[in-house]
């Protein structure tokens, strides 16, 4: 089976999500009517994976004009400012949310008159949410070059079809590897505070029958010391210019396993997540989010009253640590300062 | 407030332990009687800490003769062998359970009449608990000239009265600081699985009034990267010869973050954890636990049904990460091979 973690419906104008905050346990699904409510479920994690957070924006711009009572182009062009605003805001980390954002905003500067504006926005979007399949299937593709015949993979948080449209980045490096016929097994960090890796990616590689172990973040040198340990893949929410790498609390910690280890440490990374505009990794922002992601679990709170938490949502893992980076336009060495940009300049150096 | 985690009972023939399972949220103690009952709390992690192991196991050798009905002393020598089996077998990592039962079985070689023995052991017992708490106060005596002034620390699992009989290592260096006057301030690693940071080392800063934060595992390197961090303490399970630590699953990860970031990592270790015997830390078993302690937190599953965990409970830091290890007897730095050996023989190195 493949889980489907986002959908438009064109009927009810809705966005249908799987409440990923609900699995494993049920599959449930919300229908989410207009940028407003699209904005809180990117915020509070409803939707979540870089790849899909820019895809819920682009039909958040959609929602917005849809319901919008504007009756000329100034002030549709208010009412959209508005929604960019609201959408921009729910995540900051993430340069999908923007990427998207900014797609959406190009295509309706360039319609004259509001009966085109619409279909023009569905367009985009909906090329958006196709473009996203593409990609990680061409990162897939890339990547086999990568992984053995018989390959253990580490992995970090979920970064599947969860967290895209569909097959994923890093994970679905991981099932394409597993259809192939290569012999697979996967090592998933849980991904704490919020389990991603436990609930979600175990969820997906249970569903795809991958062999599979869930294992606590702080064990992963340790396993790559005592067991064979083949590759890293993880995913990004933002590659800065130098690739510097932004990606959920945790992933620094990894490489640096990995590098002790001899492991490579690959980043599955759409161009939709690298941002040249952004020249090292202490240029982005790291959310920080609630406390009680931390100090709660399953409604039960784990620690003392009165003891505080800090939860940094990501991290940034240096370059130096990263050995490769897997885009749709082919695979990039280092230095990524050269290799990054040739790419992105639609050179596709593994081809 | 400080919390007695261990207490022989002479009225009852008892040993009383707080129980760690149910901190923090309620302050609970069991009374065991019996080697067996005692054995089983050491493996159920009732008592938990290298140092509070080893004193349990002694009082669980004074609980195994008191209670035997053996009436010479080569019956009895059997019924202690008998016991000694049962408690060595309790957990296979931490090395002071070794060592507490090699000096009772010493003491009791050296006595010839059963009525001698029970005393003789029972004063044995209690050496080793009082000798506990001077340890600890030694080792946070000597640890004062490694922490500045302002010192923000990093810590991992629980090493304070909870994990010894009182005063703790690495954690009691923490309160050590904090007593002398010291501006103090401790992030706590949560320290999955069982999550000993969030429930006990918490509950210890929290009692004594310590500034602290308590993290994910894997937000380690992205703290001590944008935060001022001064130095990591952790305690250990054994330390090998060559200065290779066990300890809790996630230490290894730690100094790995500590080290790439030029942050000092500083192992405290009674001299009862250190194993000349052990040449280097594949030399060491690695206790592996059972797959629930990962998948289900507060008796809720957080993995699909039909996903597997691996839960090595320890891990090996290699010696090249550990800055200093501090002993009673005073702190050795690298080359350990030497160190270690010249302070274990008596001589103190720091004084």
């Amino acid at each position: 089976m493949n889980v489907r973690s986002i959908e438009w419906v064109d009927d009810t104008a809705t966005l249908r999500l799987l409440d990923q905050k609900r699995l494993p346990e049920s599959i449930e699904y919300v229908d989410l009517s207009g940028h407003l409510e699209i904005a809180e479920a990117i915020r509070d994690m409803t939707v979540r994976g870089a790849p899909a957070i820019g895809v819920a924006a682009a039909f958040g711009m959609v929602a917005a004009v849809a319901l919008s009572d504007a009756n000329d182009m100034t002030r549709m062009q208010q009412s959209m400012d508005a929604a960019d605003a609201i959408l921009r805001a729910a995540r900051p980390t993430a340069v999908n949310l923007f990427w998207a954002l900014d797609r959406m905003q190009r295509v309706a500067g360039e319609i004259e008159t509001l009966t085109e504006l619409l279909p023009a926005l569905m367009a985009e979007a909906r090329s958006i949410e196709a473009e996203d399949i593409e990609v990680n299937h061409a990162i897939s593709a890339h990547a086999m070059a990568l992984v053995p015949d018989k390959a253990t993979f580490f992995h970090h948080c979920n970064t599947g079809s969860l967290a895209t449209v569909d097959r994923g980045t890093a994970l679905g490096i991981i099932q394409t590897a597993h259809e192939r016929g290569k012999t697979v097994m996967a090592y998933l960090d849980e991904t704490r505070p919020r389990l991603q890796g436990a609930k979600l990616s175990a969820f997906e590689l249970n569903s795809y029958g991958i062999p599979h172990a869930v294992v606590v973040d702080g064990a992963s040198a340790h396993i790559m010391r005592t067991q064979d340990v083949d590759l890293c893949v993880v995913g990004c929410d933002r590659v800065a210019a130098n690739g510097d790498t932004a990606n959920k609390i945790g992933t620094y910690n990894l490489a640096l396993a990995a590098k002790d280890n001899d492991v490579p440490f690959y980043v599955a990374a759409p161009s939709s997540t690298i941002d040249l505009s952004t020249p090292s990794g202490d240029d982005i922002e790291i959310e920080t989010r609630a406390e009680n992601e931390i100090t709660m679990i399953a409604d039960v709170s784990i620690t003392p009253a009165g003891s505080p938490a800090f939860n940094p949502a990501f991290d940034i893992t240096p370059a130096r640590l990263v050995t490769a980076i897997i885009t749709e336009f082919g695979i990039a060495y280092p230095p990524f300062e050269t290799s990054l940009a040739t790419l992105l300049s639609g050179k596709d150096t593994a081809a």
